[in-house]
């Protein structure tokens, strides 16, 4: 889960840092606004208006919940992903056994691990343990930190050639020196099971068109949603973070099931108001407690996709992860919420097999 | 512009029509729910959800205005979008003026219109003329309605490889035989100036990417605001309706220009209640007079997309446009807003320009 974090775009600095930022993004905008008053539009070109999320509310400096504002009791429902998750895992592992007894093969991932992060190495063991748990067949390539790009890009043609290979993950962020989209761009559009290519992200936007690929976090999201009986068409769902892994792909998901959504970012004014309104909230942010009780309409279902890791000696790792939302006064107000861990996490993974599964069903034209 | 309403997903029909359609979106419902229960996934497939979008809103039925409820003053400052457009197309032609001086090029569009629609054969002479206008090169191939597939794409790939074409529009709707999205996807995305290929959405959609053309309506109505010296950037923008070709880019224009966007569809409970804590409002449904004053805040900003025709015999061709918002109601409530016609629509030819331009200055590396 952390890593998904590291992959996401927000910044989220304090003090010094942030002030910086803000007066670089005030700097940045005014050197646009000088550069480009003499052009034929008034609108500046849009990648240099692509700022950092910086979140600068007072809110998200938690203290305990005070018990004025909400009463004592939990009313919502917990919404157990790990459990949701493991009952879709071994119904893939019923459909890859399926597939095998039916057509011999099976369907296959493969990784690149670049370099030595701890966290990295941890989630790819997970990544290839639920595969073989699923009978899906996983390959990986492990590369030193000061490998070249030419390296990464070589192993990655050889999965795109090999037919046994029905997805293909890059295990993000890379090393600094690289260039993560040129990188990614390499991937087979049929075996991006990440889902995060622009032409897979452009097909899932655009109505009448079809993604191949649903990025696994939005589509663990979607899923909890159905899965827990909450009907999506015609709520108004709230969005908050627009990351390209979870925030932006998820408004569009919500999107195409009819929901109305507005989507929350660092320049919201207000951001309180516009998630106290929503029937459905999407936190992606990785914030620690940002979103507190008073954000939330009562009756409101919350899916958390944040992670933050706060130290904590009792834990067995000596952390723990806390979400985007302040869990305990949110359960006193909303009706249903995922738990951080054991809410979304668990999902992104169950999402990637299935994934994995539906590519090689479409290699093989197996129904 | 109205081949660009022609153009939109939305559906607007009355009485039976609606009922049945109502009624026909439920049944689809209903078999996807029965179909899909006992799939390893709850979620239905995208493509299936689909749904046409049928407004039912019964403020949509006009009635003149009644004075009780907005001063009889007229608070609005018009947004003239041909004098501004007219202004932007006179830039562009000194700016093709200095390109040919400077390297005896150019820039080229292409346009292809199959069939003999009135209406479509309107407004490719209107772009032709700008063209012109602009010493902007233009070309047409015209094909009757009963060409074959092959013919549309032989004349696109014809287009596809000349060095002196920078632009190629496909005149939209196409005659009923043909299939539009296998069509769209043979145009060049170096040559695509109305920016609707998916993987130009994802880019625009995405952050840190880049889309290599925006769409010109969407584009036009960020311009509009621009000029009129309306900031986006934390404010409120709400887009009503969600097209392929103007409502979703519209409102992924707006987010990269940090605005915290909300989509307001068919589906959506209440939009009058979404709308109204709108700063921006851009509408694009081709549902007249859809947004009525109650809809809008004080001050708001008011970009109306719509267009639709209606008969009125003191008019020199029988009839006259008018948008999805009900301007004599709106120019007493918001704080700017653009007519219909003469605001979005002029906007839109000189995008098309601009896009050209562009294209074939990035053609030639000319800067």
């Amino acid at each position: 889960m952390k890593s998904m974090m590291q992959r996401m775009v927000v910044v989220w600095q304090k003090g010094l840092n942030n002030n910086m930022t803000c007066r670089s993004q005030s700097r940045a905008l005014n050197t646009l606004k000088d550069n480009y008053s003499c052009q034929i539009l008034k609108s500046p070109p849009l990648a240099s208006l692509d700022l950092p999320d910086v979140w600068t509310h007072s809110s998200t400096h938690y203290d305990p919940p005070s018990t004025q504002n909400c009463t004592n009791e939990q009313t919502a429902a917990v919404i157990d992903g790990k459990s949701i998750a493991e009952e879709i895992r071994l119904r893939i592992a019923s459909e890859v056994s399926r597939m095998k007894k039916s057509i011999g093969q099976v369907p296959g991932l493969a990784v690149i691990l670049v370099g030595q992060r701890k966290d990295s190495q941890t989630y790819v063991r997970n990544k290839i343990k639920a595969c073989e748990e699923a009978g899906i067949k996983s390959v990986m390539t492990e590369l030193p930190d000061d490998c070249t790009e030419d390296e990464v890009l070589c192993a990655l043609s050889s999965f795109n050639e090999n037919p046994s290979v029905h997805g293909i993950l890059v295990q993000l962020p890379l090393p600094q020196h690289f260039n993560e989209e040129k990188i990614l761009n390499v991937v087979s559009l049929e075996k991006d099971v990440d889902g995060f290519h622009p032409l897979n992200m452009g097909n899932l936007a655009m109505r009448g068109r079809e993604p191949l690929f649903i990025p696994c976090t939005p589509k663990g999201c979607i899923e909890l949603l159905f899965r827990s009986g909450i009907e999506i068409m015609g709520k108004k769902a709230v969005v908050i973070g627009r990351s390209n892994i979870v925030g932006l792909p998820t408004s569009l998901l919500l999107q195409r099931h009819h929901a109305t959504v507005s989507i929350v970012h660092a320049f919201t004014k207000n951001p309180e108001q516009i998630t106290c309104e929503a029937d459905i909230v999407v936190t992606a942010v990785g914030v620690p407690n940002l979103v507190r009780g008073s954000w939330l309409k009562p009756g409101a279902v919350v899916i958390d996709v944040g992670t933050y890791p706060v130290e904590d000696p009792s834990c067995e790792h000596g952390y723990r992860l806390i979400g985007d939302v302040c869990y305990e006064e949110a359960i006193r107000v909303v009706s249903a919420i995922t738990p951080v861990p054991g809410g979304v996490g668990p999902m992104t993974i169950a999402m990637l097999l299935f994934n994995t599964l539906h590519s090689a069903k479409r290699a093989y034209d197996f129904t």
